[in-house]
């Protein structure tokens, strides 16, 4: 398929230079563009790829204009990557086959449940009693909604979701585990995307929230009663436990961990791979990972590591061998 | 749906101070419980709750009954959080829809598959041939068992949960890798909840093996030819090598990960985000978590923790340049 | 089922010292194995072990002829592990049942999804259009794969895989989220096994490329545009971001994290657990785990750690207060 240069600013607006009559064929990371390929530069730490790209056409912001225009054909926008993900939504509708069915015949449908309008409900998916799909959302294949589990407006589900399976709760009996009803449910914003086997579960008493415009990738966990903040947006592999609650427009790098019972503020990052274990209420970036090493020096320092305390104190031990030392702040 | 407080005490028991007519129409948290629901105070340190709650009843302790006499309604029984949990089965039985068929039609079972009486199998579950699924159990929606899999009585397992994948087994063979086969199965005990997504791998010449009442989370991860210790607990996001071998009544926290041929104890627990490279077999809670902290601050920990052996060196010089210390014990 | 040891002997060659209508009744690990079972000595190290086995044959290589025969029957190899490994493959035919059909009716296989010559597509599997699965390709039940996404010849995927779910992409726009649709595909080479529940992503405008011979296990995540060179085995709960490319002959052990636009080179080997914030070019073992320890140590150890730099400071003030120490390198 092509779409003329003309035709992408027709539909998304932008301030063409160059010829609309310009076939593109495709889109391209900037270095790899060919002639027939429409290209994007957003960080400006990236401007001295421009000169040599080979691309047909690149989307730049209105201070590479110049920069751009020696080069050749570009759209100018304001906001380069957010134009370049509509272009990808033209370019995905003008690529798009002919719909089949709204419903797959071979999904599993409660006769109860709320099927919203436009909504479109993959293979092999199942959607239990009382629950509500909301309009335009699309569950593609083998995706489980539980009862009376709400999904909200315009969601997209990946293959394998499980919406609404029970929280993980037991009391302790006599060295068994007596099992807790989960009587709560899951509700899900609109405009949420959850990705490929991502798990979110019900609520025990009361239900486990999503809200609005939430975006999970794959092989996450959520557990009972957790309230994700509007417009979080959490990467693959994350673990959240139980009634954590995480503010909005947070993001969690994949494979963080979230302790359940704590407090996550609004605009709080968490960089990959890091462990949450107390509640973080001010904005900003946080870490937590244990730097790799080539095995042989990760071997004698995380040995030593197990003797910090008493380095500790050994330090303080020879500051105070070596007499007082006013100026001296310990932490 | 609502129970009367007599309904209750009659099918769980319990000492009723109050009204036996009394309507409850749900189950809360004690700080968030309305006049027409049921709460539970559990652990003492919440006792100043209790005199702010305005649930309609509370389930307490003998030790607080007269605190709770004081505010209104109560249930007085040994163990509130196990008769919670008892009230949240009665209220799910209560609640329940009428049942479908035992085995829905969409469910692929191979004719010499054996299931159990009273086992109900949801939509679109695979169960293979040989495999055995013990009375009463659940499987819910899209559950796979493999051949020659068994699964004990009474457990639920829930969406997406695929018992009896091939372990991960291969041999070098000149720069590529040659399957080892895996001829083992699954063995699943009774009582045994398995949460959703949670892969559970088949032996490679014995089973697999989970004991009965053992309860585990979501994507959870267990090895081929590991042992699973009657009523240990296992959260979230969990990854159990192959061959490890766990031991009774321990808990595991979300996201910890042990690794393959070795042994945890009866009655250890893990802290969540641990990971184990090494045999535990004494009681205990044990933890290994890189602490989280603004990522400034981890940056400058961090470039230094890799020079921790050096640190330790540099102490040692300072301590022999300050003289003999006999009373000095270094670790 | 039972095969004689002069069957094995025909199958697959090797130097017998036995009685070759020895019946071999399954096969067994060397300390385990009883006198109707055969076993394998592969690590030197095990070699005490040999004398005290009761297996009725062992495999072995030729420097332990002599201590295999002193025994009892064996049969020596080369490489006895890759023997064991094709014995498993002679077993699981040997007791094979027989097939079903190719394709189970109850897969959703779009029109024009290619399927090849002898390849099994499993209950519940769904192929989207534009699909192709590879030559003698087995998915297990329950798997998904997208559209246009590509699986070569021989590969086995276990039950809940996802090839083709949308990679994680968006571009922030006034505090939400706007997709960038995922217009790339997943290209699969051959020989490739790929375990429960894992997922691989589509690319957002090249594609994600698994090469051949790869070997993943559960539960793992594969981010959008990640190359993962041919032969390298994954194994379970690892967590691959966007674009990283990982070389040839790897081994990522299970629930190391890879961040994304990196690039580890041909045969590094990362320790399970450890968590990959930087390209690794050397090959070489490398490992970054926090060492875990009993609760109370290591919140002693963590608390100083959030300190270590300070500490570090420290030792440096105490060695200029002791005075030049010409010989000290500091790191």
């Amino acid at each position: 398929m092509a779409l003329q240069l003309g035709e992408i600013i027709a539909a998304l607006g932008g301030e063409l230079h160059g010829d609309a009559s310009l076939r593109i064929e495709g889109l391209a990371p900037l270095e790899a563009a060919q002639p027939a390929q429409l290209a994007f530069l957003s960080n400006p730490k990236y401007r001295q790829q421009l000169d040599a790209s080979r691309a047909g056409c690149v989307i730049v912001a209105p201070a590479l204009r110049e920069q751009a225009l020696a080069r050749g054909a570009c759209i100018v926008v304001d906001d380069p990557y957010l134009y370049f993900a509509r272009v990808t939504q033209l370019w995905k509708r003008a690529q798009a086959r002919p719909e089949g069915p709204a419903i797959h015949p071979s999904a599993a449908i409660a006769d109860d449940a709320v099927i919203g309008e436009g909504a479109r409900i993959g293979a092999h998916c199942v959607v239990e009693r009382g629950a509500r799909i909301g309009a335009g959302t699309v569950l593609k294949a083998r995706v489980y909604v539980g009862e009376d589990c709400t999904i909200g407006a315009r969601c997209l589900l990946h293959a394998g979701v499980v919406i609404g399976a029970d929280g993980f709760g037991f009391a302790p009996n006599q060295g068994a585990w007596e099992k807790i009803e989960q009587l709560g449910a899951v509700r899900i914003g609109d405009d949420v995307e959850i990705g490929a086997n991502t798990c979110i579960d019900r609520g025990a008493l009361a239900d486990t929230v999503i809200e609005d415009g939430v975006k999970m990738d794959n092989l996450i966990q959520v557990g009972h009663n957790c309230r994700i903040g509007a417009h979080t947006a959490i990467a693959g592999c994350v673990g959240i436990a139980g009634s954590a609650n995480i503010g909005r427009h947070c993001m969690l790098g994949g494979a963080a961990m979230i302790l359940g019972h704590l407090t996550i503020g609004d605009r709080v990052t968490i960089s990959s791979g890091s462990f949450v274990a107390r509640s973080i209420l001010k904005p900003g970036l946080y870490t937590g990972i244990f730097p790799i090493d080539d095995n042989a020096s990760w071997e004698k320092n995380a040995a030593t590591l197990k003797q910090l305390h008493t380095l500790r104190d050994r330090i303080k031990a020879l500051e105070k061998a070596l007499g007082p030392r006013p100026e001296e702040n310990e932490p």
